[in-house]
């Protein structure tokens, strides 16, 4: 069926998220890095002390092995958010990430991101109950996961409205742009494809695509999933791996030609 | 019906949306905020003076008690633009609002705003005829209302091109992401859901979604429906209640501490 | 049918695409341009200079008669992007205009759009294999085109996953939002919806919309279609003309009416 065939398309990260696999040789043929060994490794200590001194205060818990890139684009609102150990986050200054949990009356938000989970820009997360997010869990760019309808149906002036609970299983990749309802239960390992509004539960181990969004196709039962948290099996290895590769890659770099880069860029750079 | 069910959870207004309902005594628990009571009166007062100062001037008409958050992210181009009383404008720097009219030819568009209107960030309104909003409307985060293509399909050089008034009746709520396209009427109290696309028209006291967008479900025409406009029902009375609670709660406040808040955040500030 | 008669609105470009439409004396009854002529002079020759010292070098190929408003909110990742003559790209600070190719493994992604190509403020065009966009192209604001999956869908810890070409041929027009995903072709003359998700191949001289999208409307065979090359048939002489008209449109201005335009704005500006 070409619908099915296709569907996988659907499913499209934003190119700042390939940009957040920081953990592939391969990432350094995408786009020359001129700066020198020790501008990128001060940068990227700079982002983790911002990430240790500013966003991590306003969490109840985030996992030592965090990656905020441009930290100062997270945006955290209200209390009882968790995060656990080697999360993502890419952000943008045009398309900023925000973790949003709300108390009204009775309801309190509360956002639960298991391990290795990725946000790339534009991704909200709004909580008046309850969000809680699977490990390995990917969000596209711009994809919108709310439990509460924020206004009350048949009472305009009172806030949150209806709220009830929404669960990721593990593994589930949200796509570019789609929109998760409140109650909404994902089973693990599915798929929602680009631009889907998914109002209804998705059952596992499926690809579910449109507006209202449908299941259209089945993940392979006989396939083995890979799942991300393969990146973080050895984290220690890793980021000595890419301060290896870093230093090799970089160490052609000076202060002067990164310079140049900036001011006066030329075509091949 | 699940789909019905669930429906309602489509319509999400995004997270900043709460937060211009400063009208709750409740709002005090969503976010602690450090700010002395002083500081926060004079960005209150700092916000209403750019939008009598430099927004208001952009506009052919402005109701007196209108609340800009951040107002230099409305961003208003072309005439005819009318805005009722106590409109609500939520704005972020990376989701600005914009309010646009344009003039080609014979056309010319016009933005009528009714009484005590929402608009979150990243709401777009584009008119070459006229777009009429009525009282209580409220638009959730990245919602766009267009009444025109903007090129002719036939002649792809010629601007505007089809064009056609689009109407909201009162009470109609907008959800997230949602766009309404030229010539559509929203009967009043109707109800779009987050992600859809409305190109037909939408009876009243119904609640539509989808891409294209169908009516799901219908209002309870035996319940009452209080609207938006009950929380402005006496503005002066609001505004002195809300000036006393902001009193209470940022007394404890110091100067010192919402320096010390921003520069060093402690979990559980 | 209603459907098919109110389908041509959704395809809506972002007003801001509007304001990419420079070429037309009626232009400038839009919005009251209080800049003194040199000044408006100047910074088109800001940003003229800024392309090619800045943004050019970042791609394999960039016509003369390109036309970048704010062209420091147009952001190139990656190599083998070219562009043709008279391309129009509008930003704005909240919704930068991103071109971006990948390279991992065997995957080379090429962005190639053709001549007198408009992109309007927040498209991202992501490739990983190739995206090919044929002459007098449109692309509304928000729009975006994507040729891989990003992640592998059974090993979600490998980047790129299942990536195919994609084909727009020319006068291709994407509406605001829109969605094109991996091995999709979309025929010459077509047009697709605002919001919609194109997962499918398009045929020419069709209007689709919806997601996922599909063909809701033909283009009547009869009439003959112009094409945005029509605006750019002798570029000399159109540049010529908006000179002259700024000339005499801007002529009353003076510096310090512009400034006050700024500081203190009037009702009627």
């Amino acid at each position: 069926m070409k619908y099915g065939a296709e569907v996988n398309a659907l499913v499209t990260q934003s190119a700042a998220s390939i940009a957040s696999i920081r953990f592939s040789a391969h990432y350094y043929r995408m786009i020359q890095d001129h700066r020198p060994y020790y501008i990128k490794r001060f940068l990227h200590h700079f982002e983790r002390w911002y990430t240790d001194h500013f966003i991590s205060p306003q969490l109840e818990e985030l996992g030592p092995d965090h990656c905020m890139m441009k930290p100062w684009n997270v945006k955290v609102h209200g209390k009882h958010i968790r995060i656990k150990n080697s999360v993502h986050i890419v952000t943008t200054p045009d398309r900023k990430v925000s973790l949003s949990t709300w108390s009204f009356d009775e309801h309190q938000g509360h956002i639960n991101l298991g391990d290795n989970v990725l946000l790339c820009p534009g991704v909200r997360l709004d909580s008046a109950s309850t969000i809680n997010v699977g490990d390995n869990c990917m969000f596209a760019a711009g994809s919108y996961v709310t439990d509460a309808d924020w206004h009350d149906i048949y009472d305009r002036s009172r806030p949150v409205g209806k709220t009830k609970p929404i669960t990721l299983a593990e593994n589930v990749w949200v796509g570019d742009g789609a929109i998760v309802c409140k109650g909404v239960t994902i089973g693990k390992n599915s798929v929602i494809g680009a631009g889907s509004v998914v109002a209804t539960d998705i059952p596992e181990n499926s690809i579910a695509a449109g507006n209202p969004a449908k299941v259209v196709k089945q993940l392979d039962p006989e396939r083995e999933l890979v799942t991300r948290s393969k990146i973080f099996d050895d984290v220690q290895k890793l980021d000595k791996d890419m301060d290896e590769i870093d230093r090799m890659m970089l160490q052609p770099n000076s202060f002067i030609g990164w310079i140049r880069s900036k001011i006066a860029p030329r075509r091949g750079d």
